[in-house]
């Protein structure tokens, strides 16, 4: 029996201890952004590094302005890659509590359609996915007293409460935690029986944009006709943002996009996708935007525009014949390849001040600025990973792409020049952040010999 | 000595008297959208009834489910007109009380710049102006023992809480009511010393529009590029309203509106009016809206489509990327002329179905339909006015125009088949709905003589 067969029984054997572990963890309310959390959140990171101690790793708690981080190092074999595992033990709110069948905090195994379903807040998202690894890794220990590789882990208490102390914190403990490769589990499996590595998510950049117009708000009766509506100015400012094709019309918008390679394009295609089942759980029958784009390309290749928010004027019930004196819009863009958020955002204030019509100013407040992230799809790392999920999972691993942003990706790659690959069990009806969180025991369990898999084939 | 110039001189002398009306009536706070007043409102209503009873009058209060009505019936010379006077004897609310310099319901008088002014809530909107009316006709009465035209007075109680009772009383006392011509003194001069005619008032549509799209709203990291974002059509809906020229783009819009006639834009052009001041009063430099019209002619004579507000997604503090399910604009349309509302309603609801994408449905909220009104410029009483104002003044009166809307008048015209003249003596800095409301004792005092020459001339 060569080690990887060992150390994946030895996973199996301890299934119930492990999922003991986890139990323990989840029961802690560490719940980031209530400060009444505050010591339950702390306990959280001190359990786990007394869990990694245990486990042999060299780890402890580090105080930030906010909630601490637990970093943790263990060594492995000459020569394999130096990886450093990322996730976080904070979790969401549970609000609105009336909707929980069991208590968030009480984690409750219950049997759906013959699979076992860990109920609890942070059970996907993501106390049970972080586990997976310290679990792996405990496998390897168990079974043959080290490491593949060299290991360094990294939990945040903050993700869900947007990170505050990351940025600074990766800076100042840049030297310890730059790696060969970061590998992240935060993200899902492309459905329940395949799993998938996130190889691109969108950037964003994001403003406010406030028209000024009058002084004041004035009576449409009085000057309805000769003043300027800063309503009509920013409809027809926004209106302009996009051509008939559904291209954004921004200068210089579509630098840095690249077309998605056909390969991946047609691995995509592969993927059983509904466009028609997508668009219609949430009422639509058919995908707008960008013309001649499939939806996946879409929302994982192609960048975006779109208007968040908007408000002017009287919005109250009944009606007042008002000329507002500024009308406000969020606008974010969905950044792909290597588009440069800054420079998407001055296009941006550009279109409006080109547009801005005698006597209307525009005010802008930034909310946010990343860059998109792409692996390169013929990285060595990617292809050991994805090999090794196949063997567990005995499918292909989907290579895809995400719409939304991870942050921590972009912070790997700007301020430690570290690619990450994004690899996680999670499934879209884990209802994470919503009442009766769950996980599979399933993806707990296989999710564990994964990662084994996967530091043994990075280690080759 | 002819019987108007006895008249002006018992006017003149009873000065101090009728001030003293004047000031108990304002002393009474008949408030009448908070119905902690019901009381006081009613005992305004009564004084009145009282006064004009006095004045040989046959006067009597008219209960509605809201405030009570005044209506009052006087005989006049054979032959001449059948007038009806309109007033409103109720009050805004004082609210921000702490602004006001001295008690709102007891009335002060204090001389700035030379000017006597009287401080109250109600001394100008309306009670100091129909009291104008009323002394007016006392005028009369103790200076000849007789009015010269047949006048009818109506008082109303619920003109600042929306006149919710007008309509279904005017319905019921349509044969007491309808007279030869309506007087109407709730509006202002031209300036301190130029009497003014307000002959046409715009109409209005208004209506609420909602673009729905998604059943709930979306993430914009998963559907952004595929889904429809309601925010974006209403936007272009809303964008394509108007032309390059300023010209409202509805089908049909212009249906019934006429260009001014020629001689009526000159008397604009001579009144002195500087659009630089008007725009520069509210922080702008220079009048926007339909190219080639002056700001009178824009805001008098043209139609009008204003998005009064709109809101969509998310509009608090910081950002959300989402995907609003839905997006609403309220939209008023102020109309002239001969311009149907209702066909302009329909135009607009068309001018949306027309433009909404696949995936895409709107609903509508209708929130108002009122036509303009506008006098025949060569109606005799209107000449006749003119002149006996011009008379009092001293100088040309000035036949203006307003761009708001006063619905008693469309009541008039829709309900009693009736014009109204809409005369009145306020200035534009009588504080009207707003702390420290005043009327000047001169405005008080020309113009019951105003009235005066205004019922001896419509007599001739």
């Amino acid at each position: 029996m060569n080690s990887i067969d060992t150390v994946l029984n030895t996973i199996d054997s301890n299934l119930d201890a492990s999922l003991g572990r986890l139990f323990n963890l989840l029961k802690i309310e560490s719940i980031s952004t209530d400060p009444a959390y505050k010591d339950s959140c702390k306990q959280a990171g001190q359990s786990l590094v007394d869990m990694l101690n245990e486990l042999g790793f060299d780890a402890s708690l580090r105080e930030t302005p906010g909630h601490p981080m637990v970093v943790a190092h263990h060594d492995g074999q000459q020569g394999a890659p130096h990886v450093l595992f990322y996730g976080h033990y904070d979790v969401q709110p549970i609000d609105p509590i009336e909707l929980w069948d069991t208590a968030p905090f009480e984690p409750t195994v219950k049997e759906v359609n013959g699979a076992k379903r860990i109920y609890a807040r942070g059970s996907s998202d993501d106390k049970g996915q972080l586990m997976t690894f310290v679990e792996a890794c405990r496998g390897w220990k168990d079974a043959t007293g080290a490491l593949p590789c060299k290991v360094t882990i990294l939990f945040e208490g903050e993700e869900e409460s947007g990170s505050p102390s990351l940025e600074p914190f990766l800076e100042s403990a840049a030297d310890e935690l730059k790696c060969d490769i970061a590998l992240v589990c935060d993200t899902s499996m492309w459905d329940a029986n395949t799993p998938a590595i996130t190889t691109a998510l969108r950037g964003m950049s994001s403003d406010e944009v406030t028209i000024h117009a009058a002084s004041r708000d004035l009576h449409s009766g009085y000057y309805g006709g000769a003043a300027q509506n800063p309503i009509h100015v920013l409809s027809k400012i926004l209106a302009e943002m996009h051509d008939e094709s559904g291209a954004v019309t921004l200068e210089g918008f579509y630098d840095g996009v690249d077309e998605t390679p056909d390969n991946i394009k047609q691995m995509w295609e592969g993927l059983g996708f509904s466009a028609q089942d997508f668009m219609g759980e949430v009422g639509l029958s058919m995908p707008s935007g960008e013309a001649n784009r499939s939806v996946l390309e879409q929302t994982w290749a192609r960048p975006t525009a779109e208007v968040n928010g908007i408000s002017g004027g009287y919005t109250g019930e009944g009606f007042k014949t008002v000329i507002a004196a500024q009308a406000s819009a969020k606008v974010s863009f969905r950044l792909v390849g290597k588009q440069d958020p800054h420079k998407v955002a001055a296009a941006f204030r550009k279109h409006i001040e080109d547009r801005l019509p005698e006597d209307c100013r525009a005010t802008f407040k930034e909310h946010g600025r990343n860059p998109a992230t792409q692996l390169d799809y013929n990285m060595p790392e990617l292809k050991k990973a994805a090999k090794a999920l196949s063997e567990e999972w005995g499918k292909d691993t989907a290579i895809i792409a995400g719409g939304g942003s991870i942050p921590i990706v972009g912070n790997f790659r700007a301020q430690l020049g570290m690619e990450s690959l994004l690899i996680g069990y999670a499934l879209s009806d884990d209802a994470i952040h919503s009442p009766n969180e769950k996980y599979e025991v399933k993806s707990y369990h296989k999710g564990t010999r994964s990662w084994a898999r996967v530091l043994a084939a990075l280690a080759e």
